[in-house]
């Protein structure tokens, strides 16, 4: 067998879809975009999409599926959300009860499926750009932060938005803007930069999800809107129903990053 | 009174609001975004979102209001859109059944109100760096043309794209497209630069809206999504009932142009 990291996303959604892969998809097939995945009941499907709509930084959608489709059509042809993905979390009334490693069994014709975009894609850029991210240098997860900056509601959707914070040489911030802004739909430029405070991190040292880093002397920290945010949101709203990936598991595309490039 | 181009978009809601402005919008409010307006009952509302996120360049959504909702919250803080459009088109089953000064006596719980951004705001962009706008010059409304594009469908609604052509000539393009990509909220980059058989457009002379604009020797037609195709894929989709804002009477935001620039 080739080396996982040589693998096509084609041949690493067989490989997820035979149940032979199931850790997480960073490093991955490099260069095409990955996506987080939230499915929904249809009754909650306007809400949500309208929630999105309003929050496209931590929510920047790649593609809707109609009601009861599984088949991806804009991000894959040949991809079936419902296998996949290495692990799915069950959620009932805001509440994970299990992990799962398909969700064939349990697919019913009401469920709409949203796949949004990853910060995977503006790393690799990031990185391109020889801009330090932390994280990847410390072989660790992104540290995650709920802040407390409100997201806009819709319908039944409420909640704060959670960030990803990436700690930059001074002399990279201007950089790291222009570049993280081409890619609007993969939350695109940081939200805030420098002090944590402003927006209501107590310690740095102590993330809400994934592993605290290193910060260097001198460095200032950057904040970007982060893909959790919608689990969160679905988390404090409680749908009697919702599924999702598992973090850092994400569904695969064929599409590459730099046809999200707005620029 | 102050000349009607020198009030604010505040004033000129409120001059709209008493029925005492009903002619185009264009040339008002300059700086401020001005948007198109498409209110569906709530049945057709998540396909009709689910359209216009599967068709950003046609159907920029600038805002949503949620079912029942008729103040905006983004756009204005302080704008009915019961009232404040000069003009509105009631459509039954997809025909043109009158056009009316104000909806309020015509509204109903169930109302789903979309906003879409509108080219005006790069016109203005434009202009500003000295790029010709031929039929601003021509004093005439925007040619636009039914192409052969399909947008993406979404639910029951389906339609070929409706495009706007501006000419110019051949050492502005670039500089034009630049400058519209920084405008993605309000239909953004042009779609297509060159021959309009490409895209289904027979002759320039003959655009199915709008007015035909002189094309000089050695200018390029270059070509816009427009935000008449959310209306022309409605009159195709016959919902029972639609009503939209009077083309070029349109919704003027609180929202600078410069606001909606990705970049």
């Amino acid at each position: 067998m080739k080396n996982v990291r040589q693998l096509t996303p084609k041949e690493l959604r067989d490989l997820i879809r035979k149940g032979k892969w199931d850790k997480t998809t960073a490093g991955l097939a490099m260069g095409y975009a990955q996506a987080n995945l939230v499915i929904l009941p249809e009754k909650y499907a306007f809400d949500f999409l309208l929630f999105c709509q309003r929050n496209p930084k931590p929510c920047p959608l790649l593609e809707v599926l109609e009601p009861g489709e599984f088949m991806t059509r804009f991000l894959s042809l040949d991809a079936d959300i419902r296998t996949d993905i290495p692990r799915y979390h069950i959620y009932q009334k805001g509440e994970l009860q299990k992990t799962v490693k398909e969700i064939k069994s349990l697919w019913k014709p009401d469920f709409v499926s949203f796949l949004l975009g990853c910060s995977f894609s503006f790393e690799e850029a990031m990185l391109r750009a020889n801009i330090p991210v932390r994280h990847i240098e410390e072989n660790k997860n992104v540290p995650m932060y709920i802040t407390s900056i409100p997201c806009k509601s819709a319908g039944v959707f409420h909640g704060p938005m959670v960030v990803t914070m990436r700690p930059l040489p001074s002399d990279k911030l201007t950089r790291a803007v222009q570049i993280t802004s081409r890619y609007a739909s993969v939350h695109g430029a940081p939200i805030h930069i420098g002090d944590p405070s402003t927006i209501g991190i107590k310690d740095l040292r102590k993330p809400d999800f994934g592993d605290p880093v290193t910060i260097k002397r001198r460095e200032v920290p950057a904040f970007w809107a982060c893909g959790v945010t919608p689990q969160a949101v679905v988390m404090k709203t409680k749908p009697e129903l919702c599924i999702t990936h598992s973090p850092g598991r994400m569904f695969i595309s064929d599409l590459l990053n730099e046809e999200l490039a707005v620029l």
